[in-house]
């Protein structure tokens, strides 16, 4: 297939470099400012003559912040059969990953999305848009990274499934599992966290819980579109429908108390078709959600087959691409 | 879609009673002497008029030994989409389930297996009828009962995946995980297993290794044939190329000694596209193969995702159902 990767990030960037591999080409790429869309006569690409040429733009971008000499509106206006939608996530209006989403659909194009703005916050929008659209919209890459959470719900059936939790965030784990580990206080483990680069200059969006949030929320949509006779009658959820609590107020008391009773803490988001929930709990310290460092967990419950869990690496480049390229191989 | 399910024993007839759930409908079940095929134009069904009365056929069945008057070829015959192949696993030419494949795949039918001697004895074969059909092959419920291991390899792609390992056989699991908790030897562990239902009264096949070897062997055809250039040249697996141990020889000391070192033993079978082995191996006891009881757990090695962890239950009537359906709900 015919790629179009808006967004330039560490995801953009691997999906540009991996597509080749998974038989794809990336015939235009955009970040916020510019655009390279790759002439259909040129030969200057990775070799098949219709793709851009993914090592130079990973360099220049490396090396001037830009992507190429173009508008992001070519790339949007580009000949493609699927775009990549990797912008950074946005809240509310989810602009303007909405509307590069919407743009692609109208003209009947796939859309793959890592951005969770529209998903979590549009969800009914984004419904809607597909139904109407010969292209599909698959998000596999905005929740738990590798793990393949959305399209084992998928797989199962929504109906079947009751219930998604897990650790979805490496961030809060890196941390929570530091603080456990060496009897740490938090913002001691934060700035170290911060040093590695697991956490940003600001973490908020990580350690408040929002980014777990955000990913229950996309799990609450699918369980509740899914599972609903009639779409048109599912509850949408989105952030403000979630009840969400930080790792911030957990001190290392807490973590020590609970050694002693074979216990730790971890940040856990839970969704069903009815509720969305973050919050740091209490989980044996050997049992199954207590993954460590940044590892996440997708435990599913299902109907007929009992409990799945699903551990993986939550984030990355690589990570990210490879769910997004495993969207698009399952694409009509 | 309509379902012809051949094989009604455990699976096959959780099958028959989950269909309709999936929105699918049963249109004849076959057991090796007797088979029903539903009227088109009745309805005695469970209320679509197309499907067979699936309580009728798991009662009888259970009273009587058979599920119906007419001849299993009478279901070969039927008009379904869908071939259901739950007979049970049979080696070397793998017939009789073999010839039910080819007879649906012949007819330009699907054809979903739970029955691991075609895929695992004839994988050559099978893609060479699959790949002369309309119909098409999948085999989710071969491997790791609920766990989505086939699938998940699918989605990745097989050339991405280097290794798939794990624990593919409750049986024996619960054996070990017994010997290790309760200290008592090999024997006195089977007979409780056999007494609880999770043994046979000829537990070879489970404790030899034989069914982790199976399963080994299918997922080593999958990245075999799934990586390769040309399906024509890839290497085909069976069950002799497999390298087997099983638990038959771990005595309780070694489990003793073990603990003493924070490790126990599992039963660990690992495919990879050159290698088949199933052999006991020393795990740390907290650590993410040591999964407890009749649990599985299948770990792949990726290429740029990293490790994937998926962890359920590996058998059992409606869990090997659900992989079916889910199978069914994949199919093109």
């Amino acid at each position: 297939m015919r790629l179009a990767v808006i967004g330039a990030g560490a995801v953009g960037r691997s999906v540009v470099e991996l597509a080749g591999e998974y038989g794809h080409e990336v015939v235009a790429v955009a970040d916020s400012s510019s655009a390279v869309v790759a002439d259909a006569s040129s030969d200057s690409s990775a070799g098949n003559g219709l793709g851009v040429d993914a090592e130079a733009i990973v360099t220049r971008k490396a090396e001037t912040g830009i992507v190429g000499d173009g508008d992001p509106a070519d790339a949007l206006a580009a000949d493609y059969d699927v775009l990549v939608e990797a912008t950074p996530t946005t809240l509310g209006d989810a602009e303007p990953g909405f509307s590069h989403v919407r743009t692609a659909l109208e003209r009947d194009r796939h859309v793959v999305l890592a951005n969770k703005g529209p998903v979590a916050e549009r969800y009914g929008d984004l419904q809607a848009l597909a139904a109407d659209s010969a292209g599909d919209v698959r998000f596999e890459a905005t929740v738990g990274g590798a793990i393949p959470a959305v399209s084992t719900v998928e797989d199962i059936e929504p109906g079947h499934v009751t219930a998604v939790r897990g650790v979805l965030n490496g961030t809060a784990n890196f941390i929570l599992t530091r603080m456990a580990a060496e009897g740490l206080d938090y913002d001691h483990v934060l700035s170290e966290a911060q040093d590695l680069g697991v956490a940003e200059a600001d973490p908020s969006f990580d350690v408040d819980g929002t980014d777990a949030a955000l990913k229950c929320v996309i799990l609450a949509n699918v369980l509740s579109f899914g599972g609903a006779d009639d779409p048109a009658d599912a509850r949408e959820f989105s952030l403000e429908d979630a009840s969400v609590e930080g790792i911030r107020d957990v001190p290392g008391s807490v973590l020590r108390l609970a050694a002693e009773d074979g216990r730790t803490v971890r940040l856990i988001g839970e969704a069903t078709g009815e509720t969305v929930r973050v919050a740091p709990r209490l989980v044996h310290e050997n049992g199954t959600l207590a993954v460590s460092g940044t590892q996440n967990i997708v435990q599913i419950e299902t109907t007929h087959a009992g409990r799945l869990n699903i551990s993986g690496r939550g984030a990355g480049g690589p990570e990210t691409a490879s769910a997004i390229l495993g969207d698009v191989g399952r694409l009509g």
